[in-house]
């Protein structure tokens, strides 16, 4: 199979960077096909701006989306985008790896994200009719691809536990795997989560990385986290409200996991 | 009052940038001093990465936490994020505005955070003990300060309600108003929220901007989220998790608001 690896991480000698080396050997031995984008070491541009289209003509107003839109329809969009979409579209399965930094991924991972995730290919798409709201949250372009998060943090795991302080982890992540990874079409593996990184001598080293490796030998037998695919039945349209039978009188993130 | 708005848009003729001067101009008119730091105008650098330092040397292992500890000491941080944390320091409420692009803030915006969040500025900051965690989640430099977020989407606000399908929108800002914000010490006011962008026509936007006035006449006197402090005696020291009898048997983000 074919995986790709999105990594976010300015030094190479980094527990990030370590991680990264050895999920390449892991998946390779196992016989898979590797491609890495290192977003730092490609100096990935992370401001979207008009540039991103070749059809932009200095002066006109910037649309975002429109501009997306048309860039990608037609073959204007900027050869670095272009060159993304084309790994995404040859990977059976993403792994975007970086560490948590202020409670999201870093800033040049969300411009990998805002930048090649086009209007056609990632968002508008299909039918938006009083029946149906465009094919997303569970169909879309990279249906039947397989997507997981390798997260770092500096923190403890209770910090990040269902009553911790800064939030639940799975909360936390959660508009990055229901919102960019669900909704284009990904099904999302449960992630996987190293915590307190600066207290990871060799001992721990070695369970973090059996671990991972574990992870990555059942990328293709792991069950997704059973998210609720829009046009299921379960959500009222065009409101996009769940309906009152589906988790009745519950709220959040949650309701939307079955 | 100092009032300083982060705003992140890549076109000035935008809902944006039109709600953008319509706030210098309410603020000012009401006497108050306002900077803006229009994030695309100053093609600000989105990427944290060894250059942020000055005093960094081409070879060493770059570890960001010490490498930004260690410039913010020092006074060796590079020249826009010095600029950036004089106008911090400088402002009695920051206002960040920005388009919610994959349900969190623009890359460049986050970029932003990250570089001017210094280490021994926005975190690092205080006694770490058995008794204290640090000055953060209600005390910290910025503690007396207020912040507000200004947002605009395409979708329906349903969409974003308690039970719609892109998450509750007070759960999708809640990393960047408790984790972002809070955190430092602001005091976060509850955000201003614009939804469905691409239906508002003229009476629209008029009833848009008559509310943002509102809102922002009232910066100095509208009751902040009452996010728990995580030093007031709600939370487990070191382990962070709220105490059995607070808020008993609930979990997620909603617990650390009282």
């Amino acid at each position: 199979m074919n995986v790709l690896i999105v990594y976010a991480h300015p030094e190479p000698r980094s527990l990030n960077g370590s991680l990264k080396e050895f999920s390449v050997k892991r998946l390779r031995d196992a016989g898979h096909a590797v491609q890495v984008s290192d977003l730092y070491a490609m100096n990935w541009k992370a401001a979207l701006d008009a540039g991103d289209s070749v059809a932009h003509t200095t002066g006109d107003r910037f649309d975002p989306s429109r501009a997306s839109k048309y860039a990608f329809e037609n073959g204007l969009q900027s050869a670095d985008i272009a060159a993304e979409q084309a790994k995404l579209k040859w990977a059976d399965a993403v792994i975007l790896q970086f560490p948590l930094w202020w409670f999201s991924m870093p800033a040049i991972m969300k411009g990998w994200v805002e930048r090649v995730y086009a209007y056609g290919l990632a968002y508008g798409v299909g039918e938006h009719s009083d029946a149906r709201w465009g094919d997303r949250y569970g169909e879309g372009n990279v249906a039947g691809k397989r997507a997981m998060l390798v997260v770092t943090t500096g923190g403890w795991e209770s910090h990040y536990s269902p009553r911790g302080i800064n939030g639940p982890i799975d909360d936390l992540l959660f508009p990055i795997q229901h919102g960019i990874l669900y909704y284009p079409g990904f099904d999302v593996l449960p992630p996987f989560v190293v915590h307190r990184t600066s207290r990871i001598d060799e001992q721990k080293y070695v369970e973090v990385r059996n671990a991972l490796g574990e992870r990555l030998d059942n990328l293709w037998n792991t069950a997704p986290i059973p998210f609720r695919a829009q046009n299921g039945g379960d959500y009222r349209i065009p409101e996009l409200t769940l309906k009152d039978d589906i988790a009745p009188g519950r709220e959040g993130f949650g309701v939307h996991v079955k």
